[in-house]
């Protein structure tokens, strides 16, 4: 197969537990061996991956862009998921309260800024110089950040990080043909989360093979839109808002 | 009189040209000479500033929640300011685009969340720390940022800077009693636009003074909400959306 019909996928934040549940997944939306990883700590042991390379909050195309152009030489980037991204604390500081409070918040807030919505800035500007009309972004927002009301009282920063990535999606869909997909989860059932919160009930979390099963069928059926994720039952789906 | 019974004003992008525009209303709301500049080029020449503290995106509260508590000893920092920010565009890179294009899409996105966003986030923290019930937090947005697709074609980070100041003061709405008013101005008539907009009718453009005269009236009727600023025959004003 020459290079120019070869089609390929990317995962910004490939070696996070949902990057490689949907590594998989977007090798088979993909030519075989054609999908490109992106991640702030970069890893080469995740099935399917042609090559890794650094992301970066910076502008540093040499290590991206230039990498990007010699593997697909020509080929066509259909698909690129965006998953990076992480969970922090950090309430808006109460009347009263000790410096430290001020401190966890403003440190949280830049946390979430950077990690989560950064990182689908620069997955959305990959989308939009690689994409063609037919391709698909997804992004990863949150199903408490859906409301203010909700992500508001302890985390406002992770709210702002994910409304943001909904304001993106939406500016995205104003400009450009391709499709922008927001998957919107509530817990998800990884290891990290396993060990952060032994005590929850497992079983109501959402399993990310059914996530990256329901994204497939999202892209198959050439779609586009908000979807949350709904557990029940042992069985994880994703429903359009 | 004493510090407990005395009132404050905070000022976060003191050394700007809305800053020194908003100054002295905000000094006549609080009482004489307690007015608190936060800047990242702190400047001391700005009329009835007490002091003017750097503003950091980082969570170093020695060099300013210390500082703060010590100007104040007890007294109530009654209104807060928050006009830091800056322009810059940059879209989305469009397919085929070179490289560069990507680079500045890239910085400019980063630097309009750190200017604009950060600094928002970092007023938004003082005010749930130190205003009263009956305080009020005045940020800066945008009319163009108002809907998506103003701002989605050439300048996707400033809009989501400016989309996100939005989503945090109604984040700040929904936790607090506070009054918080975002002002959102087309182009403001600063001698920063004229030089970089020479041709532009500079009579449409909004007159600083007539913005920080409307914050002043809001604060006095003890409203919040999002306002737009209109100019017509030369005046300026304030008016809810």
């Amino acid at each position: 197969m020459s290079s120019s019909s070869r089609t390929f996928g990317i995962i910004v934040g490939s070696s996070g537990a949902l990057g490689r549940a949907y590594a998989p997944v977007l090798s088979s939306l993909a030519s075989s061996s054609s999908l490109i990883g992106l991640d702030i700590n970069p890893s080469s042991d995740i099935l399917g991956l042609t090559k890794v390379l650094p992301l970066s909050g910076t502008a540093d195309d040499a290590v991206v862009i230039d990498p990007i152009n010699t593997i697909t030489d020509g080929g066509v980037i259909n698909t690129i998921v965006h998953c990076a991204g992480s969970w922090a604390g950090g309430p808006f500081p109460p009347p009263g309260s000790p410096n430290s409070t001020f401190s966890s918040y403003l440190t949280s807030t830049n946390s979430m800024l950077t990690t989560n919505l950064h990182s689908a800035v620069f997955s959305a500007g990959l989308a939009s110089r690689y994409l063609p009309p037919s391709g698909h972004l997804i992004l990863t927002g949150a199903s408490a950040c859906l409301s203010v009301s909700s992500c508001s009282n302890f985390m406002p920063g992770y709210g702002l990080s994910k409304m943001g990535i909904t304001n993106l999606a939406n500016m995205l869909r104003n400009e450009f043909d391709f499709k922008v997909v927001v998957v919107h989860p509530g817990t998800i059932d990884t290891k990290a989360n396993r060990d952060a919160m032994p005590g929850e009930d497992f079983e109501k979390w959402h399993d990310m093979g059914g996530m990256a099963e329901g994204v497939r069928e999202i892209v198959e059926r050439g779609e586009g839109g908000d979807y949350t994720v709904e557990t029940e039952g042992g069985r994880t789906w994703l429903e359009k808002i």
